[in-house]
């Protein structure tokens, strides 16, 4: 492969050929193409983009570096992605929820980093979870619970991982066809034949334009559907935290509460009914959204969500009792009570996720360790009423936490009181079909 | 130096400051900044530009990064630069006239690639003659001969060579900053307190285009002022070939009929003159263009030039009987006639360059090995009468060349018969004080 000839082409802004971009990647995992020309190449591609069709043909290229799974007599199989957001644990009840529908979920995580939480890290706050599975395990798994939860394994897609630390140090992480071959390459060698996007918008989310989340969405959703997925994206909101628990143990516990039918705040009961319908539906478990709600509705009541998500911890190594009926330890707590009353108009989710880092509940770097015990509950979310005194949230502190008082302050200051606040959980449904606004469950899904 | 947060800045558009610039260039050269973070933020260079103080800031730090000559007891000194073109060999000529009026000439000369022919190679038409003088060498020949014509020596402006490696292997050679900065470093390493520029404009240049070749020049006053340096830059046309040779022992011998006074090509006696008076200028070793140009005539005159160039090849070891008085040898004679009788209107440079590859007269890879004795003599030039059957131009072939007729062709398809043609020798003048068009000798110099 001539990877000047390539690297001329896209810095003139000219589209590279499916056959080049095999190529390139097939010499870069050979040693053949060297790290100096790649990067050159990416920041070309950060500046003058790439096509749906290129984006297409990187994705089949980063995916065909590797291993890929099949699922074949699974039938249906689907699997959810979230670009990212503080307090999203949805995956943690979607996954055993749409098992206990009967639609197969081969799932493959990530850690946090930074302050976007990771599913990994909130799993591994039940004792004895592992999400280090080899093929084998992972598909025995998923035969015998109908869903499994494993790591991102490094023969899965492996160039996506040697072109994201490229990335990351040469600065060219933000760039659409960029971002979308690297999420899809990895969640498309796990083999589903259905995928859902939860592409978030706002302060706490990658992007917080919703301009720029759609055409996000567009892509991801072209992408995928070239590879052969049927898949629905969803643009939804993360300008504030998304329930009322950030932090690795506490949002493992809301999950579970979740599954358990214990009153939890109304966005994350939304959102994870509703990500988990659109599973049933692009995987033609169930024909609408109102359909698919009703089914999982009835799952959640019968128990049958928990008793797969029991089953799963268990095949996955971890202490289901201690996580399910007991719920996880968490940090001491501390109140943070409010200096006057009113309605809460607004949380800050990036002040709120930078007090759980420093508390050694995230990453600042892939290295970091973390405690899974530390975090911040939200008492009162917005267009909750609190009086004077009352408390805003709880903070779970470690065990030998100094500036108590500096981060009580600063899990005020996230919180303003004022009006109430209106802004929609979510805001659009993209699908092959195109783009539509959300109106509510029976919204047309733009399937193809 | 923190290279990501220099690639995200540059990316995003912005201006690096000078320490880390300066920061960049020493962490590349020491082994602590790879290869693709450069790489990275070369092509976000490409993309963004650098300002002129960047651009200045760049060209410091490459200097920097080697030994620098100075030559304060040696007064006054200069050095001429040329973009390059098909059959420019001023830098022979000038270099010897300017010393015989009193201007030291330290100069450091590269090898042809592609289309452009290079000093060194014709120089090296000379038997016995080298480029390679170490330090104490080049400065010996320089204070004894009054010019010298070195190679570019590894350790001066050693940033620049690897760089430049580098931007060969990732496309990102065409870049106006890059291509300065790469330019004056290894110009200004080399000692002299003026300059002058070359800029050169046509089809057989590296810029076809008038307004971008003077953004070139523009900037390379601009950088070059800044760096100390007395500056001048000529935009001169390189839409046909320069003189009448073209290839490396026809274009010496073509050099040395300049400082013999033999009749030569209007254009190729007007350049040299103007080049070499602009260095007297530049240099205030005369006050005007005209003052400058009668003394160069003068030294013309009196042999003292053609002397001066004698004593620099024995200087440099070569046989000075053999190139000046007798000529160098060229290869075999064939003429190719005029189809048709009528006016030269075009001779095309870059055609008439690829002939001389072929021939083995270029080089199409650094590595390539030349042979001095081929090229094309323009038996007519631009606005010069041709009867049937005379001569356009004569072949110099090698010893065993086989595809003769095809050459024939070749080069008589190089020249089309028509009306007169009228383009200006010189364009404009670019210094310090801005942009002049070209009036003749008298124009008004734009000196600061």
């Amino acid at each position: 492969v001539n990877v000047k000839h390539l690297i001329r082409r896209k810095r003139r802004g000219e589209a590279l050929g499916g056959e080049e971009i095999d190529s390139l990647i097939r010499g870069y995992m050979a040693g053949d193409v060297p790290d100096y020309q790649m990067s050159a190449l990416l920041m070309a591609i950060v500046w003058q983009g790439m096509s749906e069709e290129e984006t297409f043909a990187l994705t089949r290229a980063m995916v065909a570096s590797g291993r890929t799974m099949s699922w074949d007599d699974l039938t249906p199989t689907a699997d959810k992605h979230s670009t990212g957001g503080v307090g999203d644990k949805v995956s943690l009840a979607l996954a055993p929820l749409a098992a206990s529908a009967g639609v197969y979920v081969p799932m493959l995580s990530g850690r946090g980093l930074g302050h976007t939480g990771g599913t990994l890290d909130k799993l591994e706050a039940i004792p004895g979870f592992t999400a280090r599975l080899d093929g084998a395990r992972f598909a025995r798994v998923l035969r015998e619970v109908g869903c499994v939860m494993g790591g991102q394994s490094e023969d899965l897609a492996p160039a996506d991982g040697r072109i994201y630390a490229l990335r990351d140090a040469t600065e060219t992480v933000e760039s659409l066809p960029l971002i979308v071959s690297s999420i899809l390459s990895k969640k498309v060698a796990a083999g589903p034949r259905a995928l859902v996007l939860d592409v978030k918008v706002g302060r706490g989310a990658f992007m917080e334009d919703l301009a720029r989340a759609t055409e996000l969405a567009r892509l991801l959703v072209a992408t995928s559907t070239r590879m052969g997925l049927s898949t629905l994206a969803f643009l939804t909101d993360m300008d504030v935290p998304l329930g009322r628990a950030v932090g690795n143990a506490l949002e493992t516990n809301e999950a579970i509460d979740v599954l358990c039918g214990v009153d939890v705040s109304e966005d994350l009961h939304e959102l994870t009914l509703l990500l988990t319908s659109a599973m049933l539906v692009t995987s033609h478990a169930a024909p609408t959204l109102l359909a698919a709600k009703s089914t999982l509705l009835a799952r959640l009541a019968s128990g049958a969500a928990r008793d797969v998500f029991i089953r799963l911890i268990e095949a996955q190594g971890g202490d289901a009792r201690a996580a399910v009926e007991g719920r996880l330890p968490v940090g001491r707590s501390v109140p943070v009570p409010a200096e006057s009353s009113g309605v809460v108009s607004d949380v800050d989710p990036l002040a709120i996720a930078r007090v759980v880092i420093d508390l050694g509940g995230g990453r600042r770097r892939v290295t970091d360790a973390i405690d899974p015990s530390v975090g911040v509950f939200l008492s009162a979310r917005p267009n909750e009423r609190v009086r004077r005194g009352e408390p805003l949230a709880v903070l779970h502190l470690p065990a030998g936490a100094a500036n108590e008082a500096a981060m009580v302050a600063r899990v005020r200051n996230a919180f303003t009181l004022g009006g109430a606040r209106r802004t929609p959980l979510v805001h659009a449904v993209v699908g092959a079909g195109g783009v539509v606004p959300w109106r509510g469950w029976d919204t047309v899904l733009p399937l193809a």
